[in-house]
């Protein structure tokens, strides 16, 4: 008999933008597992998980290393997961991401190798980063009848320039890998004129620029998120 | 002296996928405003707020005409937006949304018209329905360096082959509208062979579609999802 695997979206970064069910599932669940890049560094989402866990004890971090090293990445995700299938010995077990699990997530390779042992899994949604961006900004992210594209900031050309030709409204995830050459690509599209982009979103090192061709390429921030429209000048801006 | 205008998203269904801070902004507000399509017909929005509050008197059904009838439609449009003002006067006003309200919601138009009123806006981002429909069905929306395309069923050929072409993985919300050619193109473009479709996600009238060809047009509920992706057969499924 093991636990339940839950991937749990714990919201873009306010504690306060997990939902209810998120909250239940953490202090349910026996061990609450959290990603951290290197050990000891922590992460954001185990900071907010903290906030709402009744007991922060069962916190439990684990390490995913950021490396092309393909053996070295191998050997971690062994041993990540040996250790999240140890911890469902004693019952369910939540694994909090940032956002929503189901975008860009490390939680569904995990999920892929769970599923694999039979573990049953479960997945409570998050409310994304980019929600949060544009209601900082009390701005449609899109509007009636309109597309959205949600694009990775290491998605690059040429696939890029045809996805940007066909769409009417873009949110770029963490641009600062390759910012220029992606406003260039947005200011060939039309998409620069009503662009905004939000830094640290919900943090007290918040910064929104309005203007993307003004930011300085090598200082921007890893939690930045860029909503642009090309059809939103025809409209007047949405709120 | 007037109130802060709320646009608070509820989250894609289940009452306990809404947020904190929109269960604490609901029952801070003097007045919850929810939108109808008809006077008395209620909304989900509706029923979700109800679960939360402490005092439900206090919802105020607005109703918002599907109609194309301009003439119609610009005077109801006015008759809300004065009735809002009417409510702000006695405090602050939660108009809730389904989802999240940046994302093909009324309450933008609504803020627009506000804001050119002087009111103080505020949103409260909400979980989106399509990841309560990934997270249902345990699966990536995208993966790492890969994009999605938000896309609303009315929108048609021939701009919509164009981004079938450029993107990786796609959402299509409410596809009732235009199925059989939607799932044509989607056909088209490689998008069949791991497409899902969710309809009435989270409630009891649930049911989850896992060969789009086999479903019958004239039968897709209105509260339905598509989830589908170009790339996921190279790589499995994700969970």
């Amino acid at each position: 008999m093991t636990g339940i695997f839950y991937g749990v979206g714990v919201g873009p970064g306010d504690p306060e933008l997990m939902t209810l069910k998120a909250r239940r599932v953490l202090n349910q669940a026996a061990v609450v597992v959290a990603p951290e890049s290197a050990p000891g560094r922590g992460s954001l989402a185990a900071d907010i998980a903290r906030v709402h866990l009744d007991d922060p004890g069962k916190i439990a971090p684990l390490t995913f290393p950021m490396t092309y090293d393909r053996d070295a990445l191998d050997a971690a995700w062994q041993a990540n997961l040996d250790a999240v299938l140890t911890h469902l010995e004693s019952g369910d077990v939540a694994f909090v991401t940032l956002g929503d699990p189901m975008l860009y997530s490390t939680c569904v390779h995990l999920m892929r190798h769970l599923r694999s042992r039979d573990v049953r899994i479960e997945t409570v949604p998050g409310v994304p980063a980019f929600c949060a961006a544009a209601a900082r900004l009390n701005r449609a992210v899109a509007g009636e009848n309109e597309t959205v594209a949600i694009i990775p900031a290491a998605y690059r050309q040429p696939r890029l320039a045809a996805l940007l030709a066909a769409v009417d409204n873009v949110v770029v995830m963490k641009p600062s890998r390759g910012y220029a050459a992606l406003a260039g690509a947005l200011g060939e599209h039309g998409f620069l004129e009503n662009a905004v982009m939000v830094s640290n979103c919900g943090h007290a090192t918040e910064r929104i620029h309005g203007d993307l061709r003004a930011v300085d390429p090598g200082a921007v921030e890893y939690l930045s998120i860029i909503l642009a429209s090309k059809v939103l000048a025809s409209k007047g801006r949405a709120a």
